[in-house]
């Protein structure tokens, strides 16, 4: 497998657009100018694509949480439920969420290495939303948003990282460091402010205003691949130094429990995933990829389980569920 | 296989005898008495059997340490190595400690319930020390000995028990109640005082003095028969009781670590196999006994592993080594 796909797990594009002659979301007056705005993208979108809409207020409380657990909208999308939406794909890689901290918070996301496919994915369904509705744009400032730090192109070009070799060196201060002095973020796996969970951080730039989409795609992908390869280094130097035998130990364990236990929850299967996947990386077990890992995390989340086992679960019935079902799915796909 | 033989791991038979116009070992006057008792043991008991003697002061501290950690001699018969000997047969299941706290301690181990089959061999080897040796008696007292404790008989007849259940559920205060009241004592395997680790415990006769050989075979063989009446009944009931599933989770998990790892210590070797025994005891593991369990523990000690191994090696190289031995047997013995 191409070695990029053992860092880089997803790429995400995000456009951030508004309406003009409408306020801001939290500034909108009242339903009826939410649910036009709403009305309006919608229907621009749904002309050329198989996408289905959702009103916030006419889903169930389960369909929300799986719809926030499979990253196609944001808690604060479930703030104010009368006022948002969203429109998502039947492949579920694109979604756009109406009224959230802007009108339009469109994003498309692309497993791997992939932001160039992504842009050009989410930049073919903006251009089709722009045939039916005027974006507030400025001449000078490009386009317009509520918060400052997305005015300008209003792209967010973001990938997920899985870097445990520079964690465990504690190299990723410094990393961050050098992130920051480029004018990009890098941040845990749940947003801003959080820790990293699992080794996963997600890379983005910072600086939306005066510079071009191409040079913020440029420069993501540059420092991308200047990370990948320090990751890919310092795991060759773990693979062989004398925390090797220890950092085996821990991997190989964790495919052990995975595949032996009758009941684990969702943050221990999680953190044991993490090891799974640096096992994968640094050759204890064969497999194709670490994607299908992070497929698998995505798949045991409370609400997706629900979906699986066909009704709602206590919290054991939950860990019970999870342990029975990535038994067969680990022990498939990995061979120690 | 048997249901003794899921609760009984091993039976005990230990006899104190002390030789005519010696001093007890703690107040021999000289070297030139002390080996003068070796000899005259050693000499009776070679007579008939294939034994081989072991000075304490002509081992090395690997060999002292390996016949420990087989049970074969005690810590405290190491403290005056000048004075003190072991008598060993080829099979390893009878030791005669000499000058440890009586001129000797003759000792006889069988695997599981089989306390009359190990007094039968003991009680044979002590007649023909006796045709060599005058052991000192008294016609009221009986076997006359260091400690009070051990006056009249000198048996002490004991069995070690495998009680998870008894021990999750918190009946052991009262089963060691009522063993007291019977005149038993019941103590964690690694002697007086110890706790009981593993879930392993040992139970035997205070009593010494007033009774027979056949009244303290009978009163244990007897408590052990309701002790492992009780353990099977609450196993029973732990297996489909509420607290089931997380017992079976911490089953499956010890046999997930064993057999996917790359260190282990020994400490955590013998807590996940007193798991994996309870998990063979409840029916999530086929297997023909657990015995196997304990003898694996034995030869993981770190002398054992001395040996296995052809040289000593390093803590670490040692938990290296147990993880990848391990391995093998367990995923060989164990169907799950």
């Amino acid at each position: 497998m191409a070695d990029s796909n053992m860092v880089v797990a997803s790429s995400r594009i995000r456009l951030a657009r508004n309406l003009n002659g409408y306020p801001f979301p939290s500034r909108l007056k009242n339903d009826k100018q939410a649910k036009e705005i709403i009305r309006a993208v919608s229907s621009a979108i749904n002309k050329v694509d198989d996408f289905r809409l959702y009103y916030m207020d006419g889903i169930s409380e389960e369909e929300a949480l799986n719809l926030v657990e499979n990253h196609l909208v944001s808690p604060l999308l479930l703030k104010r439920p009368h006022h948002s939406a969203a429109v998502i794909n039947r492949n579920r890689n694109v979604s756009i969420m109406i009224n959230e901290e802007d009108h339009l918070r469109e994003q498309c996301i692309e497993k791997g290495f992939a932001l160039r496919e992504a842009y050009a994915v989410m930049s073919d369904k903006d251009n089709t939303i722009a045939r039916s509705i005027q974006f507030a744009y400025d001449e000078e400032l490009g386009y317009l948003t509520a918060c400052p730090t997305n005015l300008g192109t209003g792209l967010r070009a973001s990938v997920m990282l899985f870097l445990p070799a520079l964690t465990i060196s504690d190299f990723m201060p410094r990393v961050i460091r050098s992130a920051t002095r480029l004018g990009l973020t890098v941040r845990g796996m749940y947003g801003e402010g959080s820790r990293a969970e699992g080794y996963m951080y997600q890379l983005s730039n910072e600086v939306t205003l005066g510079v071009t989409e191409e040079e913020i795609l440029s420069q993501v992908e540059q420092v991308v691949k200047k990370v990948s390869e320090m990751e890919l280094s310092e795991r060759r130097r773990l693979a062989s130094g004398e925390r090797a035998l220890h950092i085996k130990d821990t991997c190989l364990r964790a495919y052990g429990i995975l595949t032996n236990c009758a009941l684990i929850s969702g943050e221990e299967f999680e953190k044991l995933c993490a090891d799974l996947k640096l096992g994968v990386c640094l050759g204890y077990f064969q497999a194709q990829s670490i994607g299908w890992i992070d497929d698998l995390i995505i798949k045991m989340k409370p609400s997706n389980i629900t979906m699986l086992s066909g009704h709602k679960l206590s919290p054991q019935e939950r860990d019970g569920f999870r342990a029975g079902y990535i038994q067969k799915s680990i022990k498939d796909m990995l061979r120690g």
